[in-house]
């Protein structure tokens, strides 16, 4: 249960099986930094290039294929003033014929990032929305472990080692489930949100540097096949793919497995997902889009599988 | 605003220009009823081919194409202490390989619903689940108004007429605008749940038969493009298509065209959307997908194009 | 065996139980003729509204819900000189942001056709391509059968009972199976191309009326699920659905089940197709897509499942 | 031009920057081996993993990032006389529900390899097929340069990059051009196929062990956005993404920026691809699919923007 401090000084755009910058037990908590998508960091300094750049990998000394690793978000906050959005809804969010008719020119938007009185506000460009004031909800939106095969995947995307998830769910306080297909796992992370709409439609959150800081669990023996993660409230899955149907598909699948694994059979599952299951949509800019399968833990509590928190 | 009580003895499989059943007038009210998916009306007699049969068409007298259709859900509830739903996850939600090693036999589960108690609790078939018991929140499946073009669309589909959307957030309270393009409009209802989760999964919700009260408006020469609705937090626009991404693009460029005619200029509104867009799951078990696009009224109301309730 | 002369009056332009034009039998031949696309006949003149208007529904005698119904093109010729063109391949069918950055106005060109020649010869506007001149290929983009549940479907889409393909392989000496949905069958058939590239990207094809002979048949108590033909070289299946890659799954599902009728246990039909199966695109323009799965006779003679022709 | 005879002894199932097995010259040629996607070689053993393993990385002198590799596959060969296939079309090629009901156990299926005769004749299981005899149509299933970013892909999907496209077109006498992500290009390739059906539906072609002729050139700053190749009849560009309809768009796109690049206005080329442009389908088997879209070089000289060959 060791506590380590980390400085980054290099980043990567693809998650894969980079040099570790540390190596970390089961159980250890870091605190470390994250650049924005830009490269640009606490002080509003570039010091990568862009296209999300991730802290780490961090090697978790047991971790290895066929292992589990859990890594709760302890605190994800903002550490700097500023943060920045693309102004566009994203072509392929749109319809065909409305975007030949319609588009406009790329542009940014600029927002003040205050996490005493924990809100966003425009302040540029000027519009009808003038200083519109948003609530902070802060969250990361790239995140992974080392794919298989000796791939290293872009983090402009999303598969089943994580990656550009963008999915506002998660957050401070929640706790992610990521199948170990390497040794040590290689854990990355980056690209934090202070903001964001469902879907990342324009193609950013409020994108800002952050503050992190997370505690690592490997669970031996155990595979899953997508992240997972729960929050006070669900247990949830993240099917990356496009079309968002097979995204459903992905996730869907999952969350039956995950409900076997608990000790449900699979008729009783079925009919328990038929008229409780929501789904909450993540990324829809990406090569890879991203849904989330959910059930409430307390249904889960009261046919008796879920005993914990 | 005259007062309509109207039982039916014809239903419909598919919307369309249908002899009416009943003239009535913009700010008329009808109380009325629907069968359940399968015919079975309030005394759990099958008086009716299933297929989601619906209720109507009602005429409503000034409507002509070009304008929308307003109907207020005033009251949906069951009107019977027995639903029904399918029990199998549908295939087409499930990862093409997991279902050619996992699939179970169809069958049926059946529900005690209760409005008193406002809950549903599983009665058959035994399973592991036992008497689960779920709060009610019913919500009408499928409704429209008779498409373009001579057009007569499956009540088993969804289009820009409306149809089988299956969206957990057309309940009780909520009001939904249907383009017009027929004279009279012909607006169809039924395909009542008791409680459904997201996407309608396992091809039902909780299915039973409804007392319904609705209200109709007519907004002359003004026209949209898909079924729009509000309730007390949201406006909101739903997609129908396949695949999700499409559902997607109609959704979100209806949304982006209704600020537009809030009065908020193009860039605003893009920006805007894309910090604080949110995006719901209907249906994904029809021909047609559905996903719902929606803005909180407080944002509106803040930057000014939001005045009522 | 009879012979029968007819002259349209009324058009459709949704596919549906309309009162028939003209009771026939199995194995009568039909004369008749088709307008364009927009409504436009022999002698250009405009006779009825456009979007796709089908000479019919043809009655024929004996058809019965269950059965098939058999239609061979006897005959599919461009009767006049004038054919018409989009000029703007479809933002569907483009990258989104090549879409956004790049699209042009719509327009018409025009083409000369010369059924002496065979040929189709660009005749404005004026571009690099001068005068373009294409070899004539002659296919009927849309017809098809009643659908079932008493619907009627839009003559811009296409579903099991067929609709608007645009596949270039409905040309003349093809021979189509429908599924029988209503008595009668109800034939429709419209939209004549003197030539189109696959997908129909444009939106059109070269438009035009035609002369067409077509001669029907029914098969009695066999039951099939989506349009089938044949030509000289090829058993086909067509697949209509959004995205193509369901259209894939109907198309490669419904030519599975035709190698079962003929006699071809389930794993050589898997075995065979794998290394031999071919598939062509049909419709990418519509709001159903089209993919056409086919295999050579030749093989199946080889195998021993096919005598005929 | 130097002649480069290379025996491999390492093999990689993703592709990106490993170390180069080999540095050459743009117009060399390289004479090599590949093994089949099981990782046999020519005496059928296994020498390494499966996983449609790559012959390579080669290192092209002069590529640069932003420039265009060519690639003439001068032949590609058949090296054994056993090749297998899966028997089973793949659950996502078939009906959601179809599946549910109908799938079979996964097997492996011998054919008899005779590049004497040009045949390949089934030689196992036992089945209605008897020993079917296909003629030779020996491709390369699997070959690409080095991916941007940093990134190692799989295998087992394609991108821009090429990869796993399983295009029956990519066969002997084709020239391939891939754009330039890295310095040396790193060009691999591997997964020969001596006969496969349209889409790889089950999963693998004739798999089999090859000798491999290939020829390589680089175009310096000529930049392209994915593969393009030409054969004695057709330019064409392969589109690679899920859905189809996206590879649809990508390899519509890339041809009209190459009939741009030919010097083709704009209004021009969408006039001549709606009435001339052709698709074939690549894999449907993998994660990404394969669309090409192609026209006629015949056409190209009519029009005065092709002069070559």
């Amino acid at each position: 249960m060791a506590i380590h401090h980390f400085e980054p000084t290099v980043y990567h755009t693809a998650i894969g099986a980079h040099e570790p910058v540390l190596h970390i037990k089961s159980s250890d908590t870091v605190f470390t930094t994250t650049v924005d998508n830009a490269g640009y960091d606490a002080t509003d300094t570039q010091v990568t290039p862009g296209g999300n750049p991730q802290t780490g990998p961090f090697y978790i000394d047991t971790a290895e294929p066929g292992d589990t690793l859990v890594v709760r978000f302890d605190k994800l906050l903002p550490n700097r003033k500023i943060g920045r959005t693309a102004t566009v809804v994203a072509p392929n969010v749109l319809d065909p014929h409305y975007v030949a008719s319609e588009m406009l020119e790329a542009d940014r938007a600029e927002w003040h990032v205050d996490v005493e009185a924990w809100t966003a506000t425009l302040i540029s460009p000027e519009t009808q929305l003038g200083n519109l004031t948003l609530p902070l909800e802060p969250m990361v939106g790239c995140f992974g472990v080392a794919p298989p095969r000796g791939q290293a995947i872009s983090t402009a995307t999303s598969s089943t080692h994580g990656g550009n998830m963008d999915y506002r769910g998660f957050k401070e306080g929640v706790t992610v489930y990521l199948p170990v297909f390497v040794s040590g796992a290689l854990f990355h992370l980056g690209d934090g949100h202070a903001v964001q709409g469902d879907g990342e439609i324009v193609g950013t959150g409020i994108e800002i540097s952050f503050d992190v800081q997370f505690t690592v669990e490997v669970i031996k023996e155990k595979s899953i096949n997508l992240p997972r993660a729960e929050n006070e409230e669900y247990i949830l899955t993240a099917g990356n793919a496009r079309p968002l149907d097979q995204a459903v598909q992905h996730a869907t699948t999952e969350l039956l497995r995950w409900l076997g694994e608990l000790g449900l059979e699979k008729r009783a599952a079925h009919i328990l997902l038929g008229q409780t299951v929501e789904y909450d949509m993540g990324n829809v800019f990406d090569p890879a889009y991203t849904m989330v399968c959910k059930i409430k833990k307390s249904i889960l509590r009261d046919i008796g599988i879920w005993d914990t928190d």
